[in-house]
């Protein structure tokens, strides 16, 4: 029933969110050109998403890095909200405080890419199914729960304590799951979120997401590390790992 | 769509686990008999799997009271195993370790009261539900995927870090839901953990479970305080939440 990869046999499957999962980009334009579009008159929602984004790891950092005590991700986005309005040279005060916090939820907002529903309807048989994203708990309920997504348990950052890619996030995300690390595979569209997922002892499972920044997206475009699977999208995956679960059978 | 009571709406429901939403009694019984009966002759399956609850409240005081640090619910669950087999005179080293750790997971192994599941899958519509209950994440995830309860996040002792009914268990499982204690309302069969709920600020709903300890149970057949719902099972709580809101929409 498991796929068996050397002595142990992978139990749980767990996913990066942001861009693996779900559109970021595309959802956070829309929730950003609906919530900011009359404030803004020269907006550009996706270069805005794209700034919002950027961010994103300088914010975490601050946590990782220990200057500051881990707050949950709701937190960071709506201070880097106001960084990037800052940015623009859009003084915040000429939006009413509400519709800041409204455009905040557009990162609870995005949709899966198509084949996600599928995919996952068909791992969640043989696997253990949740994300290891950086999003916090609620904000993964709700993009779980506007798509019913088929998470059995909602893991990640805010229960580990830590962010991605810190060895913790990835340790204790298997000590959660009562699982040994090789146990455990990580799914991502993003090399270093698997580099650092294999430093610390789990699998990985890669698939790219060539659309995630755009039409000129350059990164993450193919595996640059020595990954157990590379997939093109989860339908792909959850064929793999059927085909590997019966050979070891 | 949500509950109103007073000022602010409901938004999600957690809930008690053992007893609750599943009859442990009867499912550690199950286990105890498949694993433990050929090593215990005279072996009465239910008796010991009350003598194994009555020593959950005891283990889990230890890291209540601070005497220990915060250990999950599988490992208290182990400890007590062999604390019933002393307490029963049974030398535990004639049983091979790993039949103890299978009769572990009987714990694991849990099916739902009847009601359940069609009474979850009537409120996930309206409402985010979790468990909040003393369960890891872990024993939660098992014993939701083999009856597929359709929880949208597995919450309680071990996210929160504390076990109920300290305080610290209900307010932050509500920080982590993204929600003030009042849009949150705990589900019970127990009116000790309404209680706490309550002093907590979550709302609260008894649902009477009188054949939890068996044929001769005698406590909490009936809610003893102000709760805000009483319901008779979880379609009756999915009634009752459904004409609430109705009322105040």
């Amino acid at each position: 029933m498991h796929m068996g990869i050397g002595d142990s046999e992978v139990e749980a499957l767990v996913f990066d969110m942001f861009g693996t999962v779900v559109d970021w980009r595309e959802g956070v334009a829309t929730g950003v050109a609906d919530c900011l579009g009359e404030y803004l008159p020269s907006l550009d929602p996706w270069e805005f998403a794209d700034l919002w984004r950027s961010e994103y790891q300088p914010a975490m950092e601050q946590v990782r890095n220990g200057s500051r005590p881990f707050v949950r991700l709701d937190v960071l986005h709506r201070e880097n909200l106001d960084t990037v309005l800052a940015r623009l040279e859009v003084d915040p005060r000429m939006i009413p405080a509400q519709v800041l916090d409204e455009a905040n939820l557009s990162w609870h907002r995005l949709d899966p890419w198509p084949d996600v529903i599928p995919g996952l309807t068909r791992l969640c048989q043989d696997f253990i199914i949740a994300p290891l994203s950086n999003a916090n708990v609620r904000l993964a309920i709700d993009v779980a729960k506007r798509s019913q997504i088929p998470w059995d348990a909602i893991l990640g950052a805010e229960v580990a304590g830590a962010y991605k890619p810190d060895r913790a996030a990835y340790v204790r995300t298997a000590e959660v799951l009562g699982l040994a690390p090789e146990q455990v595979m990580m799914v991502a569209a993003h090399n270093s979120d698997l580099a650092a997922a294999q430093a610390a002892g789990l699998r990985t499972a890669f698939v790219a997401r060539p659309a995630e920044h755009g039409p000129g997206q350059t990164s993450d475009l193919a595996p640059t590390g020595d990954w157990d699977v590379v997939a093109v999208d989860f339908a792909g995956l959850a064929d793999q790992l059927a085909s590997e679960s019966q050979e070891t059978a």
